[in-house]
Parts: structure tokens; sequence; C-alpha cells
């Protein structure tokens, strides 16, 4: 199944919008095995996230040991749900062929984030995987976005649309810049957009939504990580976990 | 000791400017164990080399499994000699920690190359650890490198210099842009510009070394990585990623 049909359907099974980053931080986490914990976090929430998002720094962090977790923690993902491998890789044609195996092949990602600096042929290896989902780093959503984005963004939202020969590719776009969301979504009508920047990061909840959807009504999705993760450190984390997830998409739900 | 140190006495003490890439292909190698074939290469070029490269894809494809014999690679590399864990990464803050712990401390890397894409919240965390070499991709190697690095590459290598309150800063400049680095070579005096693109990417060796070494003769290295490694995929394969290491070395210090 092609990942936006799979990203389609978990959003209309589960009513949400709401993908959850699985970005476990042993300094925040309770005391016990990441794999454990995300097990848990996945149980607790499953019935309400349209996706699962793996950053993969808080894996290498901790080595090879961190890539196995990496992928046992994949297996306890239900298989209707679609996995985002969060690796904003990019680099020369045939080194870049090498991440897009890594990562759809080797891992068993349904999508991955890309970053678009090197260009069309760090890019294309990725593309090919028609079944896979593309998102390719657009306006993200850190402070240091305008040191080198403004007005580029514009111009990797443009190019993205030209590379989209096999229909897969989406956009990452920082909720933390409503107005540069709201032009690249009326510039790609139809694009999945990738949201982060809502919670720690401050992004405005209402603009994200206003701004992010397309004129059905869909097209977008909203990651959320620490406000879920971490929304309480004691034994009722998952418990916790799993309200702070309800919470979010009914937020979402209620300002469409 | 400070990478930069670090570097300048291997290449004092090899005489060379070669930068080995241990980026091992199953499909070009000879058929044997990969940390097998790289402990090879390594013992082979010990004495040319001025620093090893490790391109992280090639690693990644092969799962947690390949990410153990990376480090197990490491091991085989001789303590003098600096290590660049090339991994292109780059992310908002909080996750650019993470990963510049997991290439410096957890893998124990020298130096990196980071994407500068997302700006400086990206790349500071990484420039923090002032022992360690940070090469930002400037002008890269491949064609695309047209797509959004024009002129974009200049504001990237004056950022560099803005951004390089430890000294620790090199960019990434590929061989087969002579004009862009003849450019960037002249605005950032006394930076190290880690330069691929020679081989069978096409760069002009003459026109890299002209236009890469700083007006003192140092401050560049070249990264070779399939010449060396798959000169032969026999079993004299050691043997001949030597002479094809010696050569290059040779054929740069005939160009300065």
């Amino acid at each position: 199944m092609r990942f936006q049909e799979k990203l389609d359907r978990a959003i209309s099974q589960n009513k949400s919008m709401v993908c959850v980053g699985l970005d476990p931080d042993p300094k925040l986490m309770p005391d016990m095995g990441i794999l454990e914990f995300n097990r848990a976090i996945i149980e607790a929430t499953m019935h309400v996230a349209c996706a699962y998002k793996l950053n993969f720094a808080f894996y290498e962090v901790l080595g090879a040991e961190g890539m196995a977790i990496l992928e046992e923690t994949l297996k306890c993902i239900p298989p209707h749900i679609p996995t985002i491998g969060d690796a904003k890789r990019g680099d020369i044609g045939n080194t870049s062929r090498m991440y897009a195996k890594a990562i759809f092949e080797t891992m068993g990602f349904d999508a991955t984030t890309v970053n678009p600096y090197l260009g069309f042929d760090s890019v294309d290896p990725f593309l090919k995987y028609e079944d896979n989902g593309v998102f390719i780093l657009c306006r993200t959503s850190n402070p240091g976005a305008h040191d080198f984005q403004d007005p580029l963004f514009g111009v990797v939202a443009q190019k993205a649309k030209e590379w989209n020969y096999n229909g897969n590719v989406g956009l990452v776009m920082g909720a933390t810049y409503p107005n540069e969301l709201k032009d690249v979504r009326s510039n790609c009508p139809g694009m999945v957009l990738l949201i982060p920047g809502l919670g720690p990061q401050g992004g405005d909840p209402k603009l994200a939504v206003r701004n992010g959807l397309d004129i059905n009504g869909s097209g977008a999705i909203f990651a959320f990580s620490r406000q879920i993760l971490y929304a309480s450190n004691g034994v009722d984390f998952a418990q916790e976990a799993q309200k702070s997830a309800e919470t979010l998409r009914q937020q979402i739900e209620s300002l469409i």
C-alpha cells in the first residue's frame, strides 16, 4: 500500500492528525529500558496516533545498541499505522541510495524526512521508492531556520512539486512560521505537510491548523513528541501520554 | 588534542593530504566481511592517510549490525590519525545535541560533517565540542549542488566564519566546482577545507590543489574512497589500495 493511502486510512480510523514522535530521552523519561518505554507509549497511543515518527538522533546516541532498539521499536507498531523515519538525510547520489535503502528496506519505514541542501540527485534515490513517503525539509520549526531558508523555502517547495513524479513527496513545515506555512499550503495543494513546532517550540495551534490544512480539511499531520512522551515521568507515564495525545487530537479537531 | 592539531601532525608525519574514505560497498569489494575489509585497507594505508572518513550511509544500510561494524572499524584506526564521521547531520537544537553526542562521545570521532540547512542552532551543538572538527557542507561535489547552493554557498561560508568561535569549523567544498572553491578559499583563510569530488566524480586535481590550498600550502585535505578501496577486487585489493593511495599522495604533492 502506498504511504499516503496508509496514512489517510490511519487518520480516518483513529480520527486523528496526531503524529506521535518516539524520541526517547533517558533524562526525561521514567527509569526504565527504552524499548519497554516505547512499547508502553505505543500501546497507550495506538488508537489515537495517525503515524509514529522516530527521530534517529535519540537512537544513534546509544550506538549500535540504539539502532537495535529502533528496529525492535518498529516491530511494536501496529502494521496499519504508518511509520516515519525522521532521519533528515541527504548526500551525493550513490550515497543517498544507501541511505534510502537503509531506511526503506533494511529498517522498513513507510516514510522519511530528507534534507534538500544537496539538490535533486540527493533526494531522488528516496523518491524512486514510490510506495514510500518523502518529506522534504522546507521551512523548519527552529530559530535558525532564518539563516538560510529565507527566501529559499519557497524555491524548495517549488522544486518539491517538480520532483513529485511518483506522487510521494511531502514537506516539513514548522508551525512556528505560520505565514510561510500558509504560502506553501496554497502553492502545494494535495501535498502532505508534516508540521512540527507545536508544544514546547511555541507554534500557535489555531494558525497551524488554519494555515496547514488543505481546502478539503486534510493534507497535514501534526508532530508531537515531548508533550506526549513526558506528560508524566512517574509510573502513570503511559496513561498520561494517552490523555495528552487524546487532548491534542481533540484540540486539533476543534480547530478544523 | 584539538582536531586541527591532530590533523596537521598526521599530514606532516605521513607527508600526505589524502583522506581515505572507508565506504565499504559489498557490490564492489572482494567477497569478505566488511570489518575484515576495512581493517586490511587501514593497515595498507595508515602510512599514507592524513585522516580516515567513514560515511555513515554504508554502515546504516546494514542496520544495527552495520553500526557495530562502524564502531569496530574505528578501533582499527591508529590513534594518531584523525577520524571524520561523514554523517551530514543537522536537526533542531535539542536533537542536534543528541547527534553531536552520538558522533563525538558515543562513537568517538575526531570530526564530523554537518548540513547547514537548519541554521545556527542546528550546527552549534557540534561547535561546542571545541576539540572536535566540524566540516560544514558549503558547496558539495554533486550535480544537484546547483539546485539550492547558488549563490547560497557564499552565505554559508560567511556564516561559518561568524560561527567559528571555537576555531573548529571547516568547510566541505567539492573539487568539481573549482571557481567556487577559489572564492571560498580566499574568503576563509586558515579554515580547513575537506575536498571530495576528485576521482570518479571528475574534479580536476590541478585546479583543486591550486584553488584549495591556503597561501602557506596547507589547509585542505582531499577525500578519496572508490579510487582507493576498489583499485582491485581480487586478493591483491589491499596492496592495490596502498599503491593507489600512494599515487594520489604523490600526485597532490607534485601539484603544490
